[in-house]
C-alpha cells in the first residue's frame, strides 16, 4: 500500500530538519519496504513571500488529499510587522482548522542519556513520561467574536460540549495504552467555560471506568509540573492552557530539540511537527537538531500510517545515535561528540541500515 | 499617626497564620511604636457559613475604610459544590474588584538558606529575584459577556487601553527601583487582545526611556522561567497569564510557604496575602508556615503605610529565624530545627524584640 505524504518545510530551520526526515523516509523504503508518494508544498513565511498567503489554497488541498503531513516550523522576525492575517503562524493555525486536527499529542519524556540536560534536579525528571493532550481547534484561539478596536480589544474563550467530548475521549483512550490516569486542567474556580469543561469531561469519564480522572487548576498544574512532574500520566486541557503546559513539560526535559508532536483529526489523519520553533538565528548553518522532526516522523508512521514496526525502528535508531554520544549543539555536554544537522541525519540512517 | 488595618483570616490555615501576623503587629507597637486600629472580618467560606455570602457587605465596607487589608486564604473542599457565586474564591475576586486592586505584585526571590528547596538546579536559582506585576481586576477574570449554557460556555478576555496603561506604568515604576528591565508577556501571535496589550505597553514605554522593554509570548515565558529564570527582572502581564506565571515563579523558589504578595489600587491602598492557599489538609494542626503572611505584613508596612523602618525590621527578623535553622514542616531539610506555626511566630517576635 502506497501512503500519500506531504512535507511542509516552512521557515527558518524547517527546510534543513525536514530534509533529514525525508532522507529517513527514503531509507525506510530500502530497509523496510515503505512505499510513499511524497509531495512538498509551501507554508508560513515562505508561502507568504511566494504567493502572498501563509497557507495557499493548493497547500491545503494537497494536505487534505494526504494521509499525513510532516511539518517543520514557521515564522521569523521579518514577518513580525505584517498584517495579522498574513503572518506565518496564521498558516499553521489555518491548516490545523482546515484539517480539523483537534487532538494535539505532546509527549514529554526524558531519554536517560539526556537527564543532565534538564534544569530540574535529575531525580525529579529521570524516567519522566507525560502525555499532554491539547485541544487544538477550539477555545480562545478560534473563538468568535474577536476584535481589536481603538480603545479596547477582546477574544472569546468558548467550548461546545461536542468539542470537549471528543478531546476527552481521545485522552481516555490514550490513557488506556499507558498508566490509565487522566488529569484534566482548567480554571473552573473562575471561568464558566472551564466549569463546563470540567462537567463535560467528568460525564465522559463514566464511559472509562478503568481510567482514573482528576482535575487541577491551571496555575496549580503549572506549579506541579515544576515541583513533581512524574505525578502525571495523561494531561488533557484546552488550547491555550495546553500551549503553556506543553511548553513547560517540554522544557522539563531540557531537550526541546528532541520532542515530537502529533495533531490528529477524527480519522487519525494528522500533521506531525517538532515542538521547537523555526530558530531563525541558526537557520542554514547546519546546527539544528533534526531528531525532533525524525521522531515526529516516527509518530506519523505509528498513528497515521499504522506502520508500527517502522516507527519502532526509527525510534530505536534515534536512541542508538544518542547512546553513541552524538549530540547537536543544543545538547552539548562533556564527553559527547558534536555533530551538525546533516551528520546527525547520516548517523540515524546508518543506525537504521545496520539494525 | 494611627493606621486602620483590617484582618481577613478566611478559611483553612488562614486564621492561624493571620494570628501570628497579628502578634507581630502587636510586637511592633511595643518595639517600634506602630499605632494601629485593628478590625477583623469574615470572608470566603467562613463568611458564607455565617452570612450566606463569601463577601458580606460589612466586610467590603470595613475594607474600604481601612488603609490596608491583611488576608489569609480562602476555600476548601466543603464549598466546591455550592453555586458559583457563593464560593469562597468569589469573595476574593469581589474584594479585588471592590477595592480596585488592579496591581498585583508577586516577588519571587530565593533566600540563600533555602536554595536547596528548589526543584531546579541550585545554580539556576541562587540569587533569583523576579517581580511579577499581574493585572488583577480585568481580563478574562472579569470580562463580559460570560455564560454557561446547556451545550456551550464562554468567557471574554478583554482589556481597555486605560487598564493596560495603568498596570504598565506601575511595572515601569517598579522597574526603576530595580534593574530597569520590563518583560511584557502576551500571546500576540494569536490573540487580538494581546496584540492590543503589546501596542499599548510599547506606547507607555516611551515615557520610561531609562527602562528596557521586551516582549515574550506566554508559552515561551513559561519555558524561560523553567530554563533560565534569572534572565527576568520585572514581568508585566494580564490577569490569567499572571496567575500561571506567578505560580511557576513561586514554585521555582521551592518555598511557596515563604512568598508574600501585594494587590494595590491607584492610591496604593492594598490587600496583602501569602501566595499559598488555604491548605485545608493541615488546617488547625499548628503545621502551617506563617512566614509568607508575616512577609505580606512587611509589604503592607512598606507599600501602604510607608513604614519602611518597620518593614525592614520584620524582613530582618524573618531572615534571622531562617538563619537560625528554624523550619516549618514544608521546608524541612537535614540539620534544620522543626517548628510549628506558633513557635515560628514566637521566634520572629523574639528576633524583633532582640534586634
Ligand atoms: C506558533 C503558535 C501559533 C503555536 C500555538 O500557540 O499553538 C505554537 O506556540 C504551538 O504551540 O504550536
Ligand atoms: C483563588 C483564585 C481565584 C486566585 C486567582 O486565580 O486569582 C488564586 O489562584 C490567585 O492567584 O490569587
Amino acid at each position: 500500500m502506497t501512503h500519500k505524504l506531504l512535507l511542509l518545510p516552512g521557515d527558518g530551520i524547517g527546510p534543513e530538519i525536514v530534509s533529514q526526515a525525508e532522507r529517513v523516509i527514503q531509507t525506510l523504503g530500502r530497509t523496510h519496504g515503505l512505499s510513499v508518494e511524497l509531495e512538498t508544498a509551501l507554508i508560513g513565511g515562505a508561502a507568504y513571500e511566494a504567493e502572498g498567503d501563509p497557507l495557499p489554497e493548493q497547500t491545503l488541498a494537497l494536505a487534505q488529499a494526504s494521509d499525513a503531513v510532516l511539518f517543520g516550523a514557521v515564522g521569523g522576525p521579518q514577518w513580525d510587522a505584517i498584517e495579522r492575517d498574513k503572518r506565518p503562524e496564521r498558516g499553521l493555525l489555518r491548516i490545523r482548522a482546515g484539517l480539523d486536527l483537534f487532538a494535539n499529542l505532546r509527549p514529554a519524556s526524558l531519554v536517560p542519556e539526556l537527564a543532565e540536560a534538564s534544569s530540574l534536579r535529575p531525580e525529579l525528571v529521570a524516567g519522566l513520561d507525560i502525555m499532554i493532550v491539547r485541544e487544538l481547534t477550539g477555545g480562545i484561539y478560534f473563538g468568535q467574536p474577536r476584535e481589536q478596536g481603538a480603545d479596547r480589544a477582546f477574544n472569546t474563550m468558548v467550548y461546545s460540549r461536542s468539542e470537549i467530548e471528543r478531546i476527552a475521549r481521545r485522552a481516555f483512550e490514550i490513557a488506556r495504552l499507558r498508566d490509565r490516569r487522566v488529569c484534566s486542567v482548567d480554571k473552573a474556580n473562575v471561568l464558566e467555560v472551564s466549569e463546563f469543561w470540567r462537567q463535560t469531561v467528568t460525564a465522559v469519564a463514566a464511559d472509562y471506568p478503568d481510567v482514573t480522572l482528576s482535575h487541577m487548576y491551571v496555575d496549580n498544574a503549572a506549579m506541579q509540573l515544576v515541583r513533581a512532574p512524574k505525578q502525571f500520566d495523561v494531561i488533557v486541557t484546552g488550547n491555550l492552557f495546553g500551549d503553556v503546559l506543553s511548553d513547560i513539560a517540554a522544557m522539563l526535559t531540557g531537550s526541546i530539540g528532541m520532542l515530537p508532536s502529533a495533531s490528529l483529526n477524527e480519522q487519525s489523519r494528522g500533521l506531525y511537527e517538532p515542538v521547537h520553533g523555526s530558530a531563525p538565528d541558526i537557520a542554514g548553518q547546519d546546527k539544528a537538531n533534526p531528531l525532533a522532526t525524525i521522531l515526529s516522523l516516527a509518530m506519523l508512521l505509528r498513528y497515521s500510517l499504522g506502520e508500527t514496526v517502522m516507527a519502532d525502528a526509527v525510534e530505536r535508531a534515534v536512541a542508538r545515535v544518542l547512546a553513541d554520544g552524538l549530540r547537536t549543539a543544543d545538547l552539548q555536554s562533556a564527553g559527547s561528540t558534536p555533530v551538525g544537522t546533516q551528520a546527525m541525519g547520516d548517523a540515524v540512517i546508518r543506525a537504521l541500515e545496520s539494525a
